[in-house]
């Protein structure tokens, strides 16, 4: 009898499982159950949801059947984020390439530290690092996956940091008065950054953005003068290509040009805009991007590869070695019989590492280069679709920028009641309650997802966000439509 | 005709494609390939893997048919991790019910920060960190999955900073003497923190260990004294159970009751000995865990949940909330229609964040508590039998730890021509060189894969790990004898 706790799977007990359950994922999770006649959800709040899904932890092994049942229940009730009408996130789709690349990943379970343990991984990951490097035009470098554009982030700060002063690594923060850069629109991220690397908020400085949420190079340097004048050490700035709400592209030349006079580090975060340099049609959004010292770029964002696959590129070649290396002999032997500049891990913050590349290595030979320009083009086209389709309704839709930079797609949506009310006092606060409800109304119906937020002064408004190829016009429509039907009387 | 760039599987093109890889996946990395008849891997250096991996990222498609063989040619080349005879790292195993937990992940791609869009991984997350707190012995608290035990250590270096003086969220460590204490055997992780939270290596104290490899309380009272006489501050102590060489557990009680005394935080790194909970016979070894502050455990070491399954534990209610809180209101918005408690990425240094629950879920329920006890267990018995093989063949080979208390059996080889050798000047320099050479021939036979490291002013030594219940005192010897067949002529 093979008993049922042991770690190694038997092809004798588990084939049928596995063939079972894949068959049931095929067609659940992959193909009709993410088709657009399909729910994207199935609302339950939390309190149903626990007794539709069984939630203990059983001291009995239960039976393959049962595993089997709860697994193909987990997939009914859970979000299809791969369905096109989801369109909440920066992330989104199931790519086919991507989500084969990541399952053999899985079966394979690597971690990529050492050259003998991950071999391929880490030829993979080299390769595609300097071709990422190459496509943003820097010659040499260094980079690492990391595990979410957050913590590519925090390396770009921390890297920073250390060829501010090197000592840092050794003294600690004490006595130090580090001041970072960035905008108001930033992702939260960088200022997660000044708690983690113990800079403290008050020590990032939130420079103003102008009507597009580009971040103004004039107040930038004003601040960074005004620190100097107050003794403190500017030592970075993050500049953002592609912002997450309003999908704004700051200006990196001049951005660059004042970090070069000050001797800045410049970080730019590219996670959400970066895959906007795989199109030549595209990529004048980022001009001047080689000028950064570092870069977070992120492909499961617009070049939707599986989550997660998050990238840190950096055109300094030994930063990451110098900044992060402890040598531990456990693990990072020197006296192997292969040349050890292979062995990447002491270069990295983690020590066990999933490997994210091969889906987005999978991705790449299956469509080309040339192909994911033309997915990066698509979502482009369908965004301009969306906002000529919002202009074409005035009634009803409002953008928030008349001609959005990216593909992100802000607006309001204005009931009848509230048509023609602009000028009211209580405007503002009416439109403000509106996108909830219909959104509420929207995830009970699961026909699609959209989020929506406030910005600055500005109340809730909508957000689409394009990451999935597969859109169309026809589902621009679709969205507005939809929106329309769920909010008419409000 | 189906544009081949589009983020979204088709059934119609994508099918068979799929079917066929999942077939060959089945039969070479998880059936067939992972048996003890097949190699574990087989060794290319760089150079000569680049030219039998195609490292070319083309500007054109290629074929599915392309595509399907370099993926089973990235199959072939890899280290099979799930192999019994990988007992290289502190992960190995495939096991049948993580594996499928985690392909359902997969084809799912959730990212878990809001109930909205990851409401089945939000309350398995809730439930499972539950459970997990409860057999520490903690009725309340909080936690969070993260991508390694190393970032687990961020969360508790960072909360404990937060705890001993929150407004460094704010001020940053400037003007701070923080001080933190761990042994000289702990992971390399807890060094690494000190760089990136800008603590500084030079305010890491290292504390003395016992033969057995664990912390001396007497030697941490000393050393806290001597920073307190300094003006420094000290604020938190990593103890560890279960270290990555010699397996040694840190008495946790008495170090708990000097924490008290000098109200320091105390995180366990139960990274790698956390497994051990789940087994009533072996729990003692982490006796008084329940006083810890937080604790980092990975399933994905000692249960052998695929990679990556970490967990970061406290039982402090409110302490991620508050240390990491910035309150983004694109994401977290307040004005939901649900109690927006379930949204929970707020708390958490990451933004976007893979589900890694599932996986361990599947095998909780696959297995039942009882069948996780029984697989620790078997780890132990088998480590036991290798200890006591190692014992009764006392001329080639020597415990490094006579009684080791975990699953790490390390020990030397000795061949024939250093036997009897123990008294002259450069034995150690001679043996220092025998497990490499021995290595480098295992690596190369791809027989097995067993890893070595020196310690302190021990010279190299084999480590064996145990976490793959596939595991039997017949592979025991197998390992044993390999190493002698290996090594007997050096
Ligand atoms: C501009 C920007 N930077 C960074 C991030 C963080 O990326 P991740 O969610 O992978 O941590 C986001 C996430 O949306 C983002 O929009
Ligand atoms: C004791 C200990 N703590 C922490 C870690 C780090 O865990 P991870 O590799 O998941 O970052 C390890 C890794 O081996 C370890 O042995």
């Amino acid at each position: 009898m093979i008993k049922m706790f042991k770690s190694q799977p038997n092809k004798h007990k588990h084939e049928t499982f596995f063939r079972e359950i894949l068959d049931q994922l095929l067609l659940g999770a992959v193909f009709d159950g993410i088709d657009r006649s399909a729910p994207v959800l199935r609302w339950k709040n939390p309190d149903e949801l626990s007794k539709l899904i069984s939630l203990e932890l059983p001291k009995k092994p239960q039976t393959l059947e049962e595993v089997k049942e709860f697994l193909l229940n987990v997939v009914h009730y859970s979000v299809k984020t791969g369905h096109p009408h989801f369109v909440n996130q920066l992330f989104s789709s199931l790519d086919p390439f991507g989500l084969i690349g990541q399952i053999v990943t899985d079966t394979l379970n690597p971690s990529v530290y050492t050259y003998e343990v991950a071999p391929v991984f880490t030829l993979l990951e080299m390769e595609l690092l300097k071709e990422m490097r190459s496509i943003i035009g820097w010659e040499k470098g260094d980079g690492v996956f990391c595990p979410g554009g957050s913590f590519a982030n925090f390396y770009g700060i921390s890297c920073a940091r250390y060829r501010f002063s090197p000592d840092i690594k050794e003294e600690g923060l004490s006595g130090r008065k580090l001041v970072l850069f960035t905008s108001v629109d930033a992702h939260y991220s960088v200022k997660k950054g000044t708690f983690l690397l113990g800079i403290g908020t008050k020590n990032l400085v939130l420079i103003r953005t102008d009507k597009q949420g580009r971040m103004d190079p004039t107040d930038l340097e004003m601040r960074i003068k005004e620190s100097i004048d107050k003794d403190l050490e500017p030592f970075a700035v993050v500049a953002t290509a592609g912002t997450t709400v309003l999908g704004a592209f700051d200006p990196i030349l001049p951005i660059a040009n004042i970090c070069s006079k000050y001797r800045l580090w410049l970080h730019v975060d590219a996670a959400w805009g970066g895959g906007a340099l795989m199109s030549q049609k595209h990529r004048w959004l980022l001009r001047g991007v080689a000028r950064a010292d570092s870069i977070t770029w992120n492909p499961h964002k617009l070049l939707a590869a599986p989550q997660q696959c998050s990238v840190f590129l950096t055109k300094h070649e030994s930063i990451l070695q110098d900044s992060n290396s402890a040598s531990a002999t456990y693990l990072f032997q020197k006296d192997k019989f292969y040349d050890t500049k292979w062995d990447v891990g002491d270069k990295y913050l983690q020590c066990g590492r999933r490997a994210d590349v091969l889906k987005l290595w999978t991705m790449w030979i299956g469509k080309g280069s040339e192909g994911l320009e033309e997915h990066v083009n698509t979502l482009f086209d369908v965004a301009k679709a969306t906002v000529d389709e919002i202009k074409s309704r005035p009634e009803n839709f409002k953008l928030v920028l008349t001609t959005p930079e990216f593909v992100n797609v802000c607006f309001w949506y204005i009931p009848k009641r509230l048509q023609g009310q602009e000028n009211s006092l209580d405007y503002n606060e009416n439109l403000h309650k509106i996108a909830p409800k219909i959104k509420e109304r929207m995830i009970k119906e699961g026909t699609m997802m959209v989020t929506y937020q406030p910005l600055g002064t500005r109340p809730n408004f909508f957000r689409l966000v394009y990451q999935n190829s597969e859109l169309t016009c026809h589902d621009a429509t679709f969205f507005l439509d939809e929106i329309d039907r769920l909010g008419r009387d409000l």
